[in-house]
């Protein structure tokens, strides 16, 4: 009796539970339901498992967070930050961040506002910093520039999975006519593409011309 | 015994239900407990009221999301696109409008993600338009930038709503020495404020360079 109730509650047909496979079940998890109810034992249950074989792979919610952005970062390809000139290397690595976070965008907010200690994302920001300061950036605008940039892309982010049409305007168009011209004159398809390339154009536009006041009132 | 019963059920000590009081309860709901779950059914038992009861003032889902944009929308002061030179204008209502979903972080992805019809929303919009084109703004390129300056603004809300010490090294300086001192020589009081104001200083002198090329090249 006792071996068939324990075989039972083995679950043979099961994937055996590591932790990626229940980082990878949270980010499911999250793409499906949203983040604001995450936790453990809802992790649990839908993986089926009681909490304790969850501790035995996990040590709590927040490894479990950061198991989470390991798997996002993995989609993020950051060589840029090691090979290109500084603009074109914050241009490219921003793409790529905005692109891995369309795929979760249940995330955004939870990452976003979780410290950050999962390695793979320290060394992101260490090259991130590198490629900074080897431009002549001095350190201490290096973490400002990249909050700034990254919270552009989480915005944008969000902005990717909003409706194409994002303003309505057919229950008043005459009251706002000059808002309808702008918007009849918009492109529909890839807005969000074209907003997100004009705003990080501009945002990369102003930091070389601070990189040159820097770099002139320096000499 | 109808008549008791019925009392009870008309329960008189709740305030009268207006459109106004539920937009509020709304709210009121999402900056409790996300917006995850967010349905009438779900705010019709958080008034304590019955379904036929809420669609006595409103008409849908869409229609309270619309309502509590109006509530966010009257804590941005927008008075500043009306007044100022177009760039200080940008710069203050990006102000403003970070202010007020700062105090409302759980709405950020609803409403980024919701089409916007609501009429002050859109009064805000025409004023944004208005004042880029009497700049010289050229009216296809409007909206992107209302767009890009928008995801900005919603992103630095979530940073705000982050952790003081986002970049947590404890476990591993030695391994980001770069890192680990920029973030040593990064202000930790208001670091969202100064990232914030970083990247908004850069994305207007990027804007205001580019309205010199397409005016220099209208000459």
């Amino acid at each position: 009796m006792e071996s068939r109730s324990t075989r039972r509650a083995g679950r043979p047909s099961r994937p055996i539970l590591t932790a990626d496979a229940i980082h990878r079940a949270a980010l499911e998890l999250i793409d499906k339901s949203g983040a604001d109810d995450f936790s453990l034992a809802r992790l649990a249950r839908e993986l089926g498992v009681r909490m304790p074989s969850l501790y035995n792979h996990v040590r709590n919610r927040d490894d479990v967070i950061s198991g989470m952005r390991t798997l996002l970062a993995a989609e993020i390809d950051s060589s840029p930050l090691r090979k290109l000139p500084w603009d074109e290397a914050l241009a490219a690595w921003a793409r790529s961040y905005r692109d891995a976070f369309a795929r979760h965008p249940n995330t955004v907010k939870l990452l976003a506002t979780t410290a950050v200690r999962t390695p793979a994302v320290l060394d992101m920001y260490e090259d991130f910093v590198l490629a900074l300061e080897d431009a002549g950036w001095p350190t201490d605008q290096t973490i400002g520039l990249l909050t700034a940039l990254e919270s552009f892309v989480l915005g944008s982010v969000l902005d990717m999975v909003a409706p194409e049409q994002m303003i309505d305007l057919s229950a008043d168009a005459s009251r706002h006519p000059r808002l309808a011209a702008a918007v009849a004159v918009t492109p529909r398809v890839d807005r969000a593409d074209e907003a997100f390339e004009l705003g990080l154009a501009a945002m990369l536009s102003g930091m070389r011309r601070r990189l040159d006041e820097i770099a002139a009132s320096a000499e």
